[in-house]
C-alpha cells in the first residue's frame, strides 16, 4: 500500500522545501524581476543587482535553470552571446515575488523606525 | 534643496534592500507562517520547523523582532514563559509570504521534473 504524503515545505525532507529554499531568497527575488520584462545577459543582471558577486549570480542562475524557471540561451555569434530568460514556469512567480518586493519598499519607513527603536532600547 | 531618492530595492545602498534581504529568506518564511495562527514559544517554533538550529531561529527572530514583524513577550511565570507573536506589520506579510510557499507546495511536480531532466543532461 502505497503512502500519500501531502507535501509540507515544513518538513526539512520534503522536495517543497528545497524548492522553497529557491525561491524565498533575495537573489532569486531580484534576478526574476529583472527578467520579467525581458531576457538580459549575464552582464545585466549583474549591473541590475547591486552587490550580487559573480558567483553568487552564476550560483542563483544555474539553481534557477535546474529547476526549470530560467532558461540559458547561448546564440552562436562573435562572441558568443549568452541570454537568460524566463520559462512558463518563471514567468508564475513573477506576481508572488513582486508582492515581496513591494511590501519590503512600502513598508520600509514603518521597518526603520521600529530598528532605530529597538537599536535604542537593546543599545 | 533635498534630493529624494524613490525606494528601491535593487540598490545595495537602499534600506529597502535590507528589508527585503529579511523577508525575502526561507526561515523568515516559514516563522511567520507558523504564527499566523498565534503566538509561540521558541521550542514550538523549533519543533514546528523541520531542520533550523536554535542558532538560525534566534537569529531570525531577533531580526524579525528589531524590525517590528514579530513582538517577545516574557510572561513572570515559574519557569518564566516567553512568547513570540505577529505584530500588525508582521501581519501584513502573511499573505504574500503565503503565497510564495502555496507556489513551492502548487508546482513542485514541474520543478522536480526538471531538475531530474537537467541533472539528467548534465551529470
Amino acid at each position: 500500500m502505497e503512502t500519500i504524503v501531502a507535501p509540507n515545505v515544513y518538513s526539512k525532507a520534503c522536495p517543497t522545501r528545497q524548492a522553497l529554499d529557491l525561491i524565498a531568497d533575495r537573489w532569486t527575488a531580484l534576478v526574476i524581476g529583472l527578467l520579467e520584462d525581458q531576457p538580459k545577459r549575464f552582464s545585466e543582471l549583474q549591473r541590475g543587482i547591486g552587490g550580487i558577486s559573480q558567483k553568487m549570480l552564476s550560483q542563483t542562475l544555474r539553481q534557477l535553470e535546474r529547476s526549470g524557471l530560467v532558461t540559458r540561451t547561448v546564440y552562436a555569434e562573435v562572441p558568443p552571446r549568452v541570454e537568460y530568460a524566463l520559462t512558463p514556469l518563471g514567468k508564475t512567480l513573477c506576481a508572488p515575488l513582486t508582492a515581496i518586493r513591494d511590501w519590503a519598499e512600502a513598508n520600509i519607513n514603518e521597518i526603520a523606525a521600529a530598528q532605530s527603536a529597538y537599536d535604542a532600547a537593546n543599545g
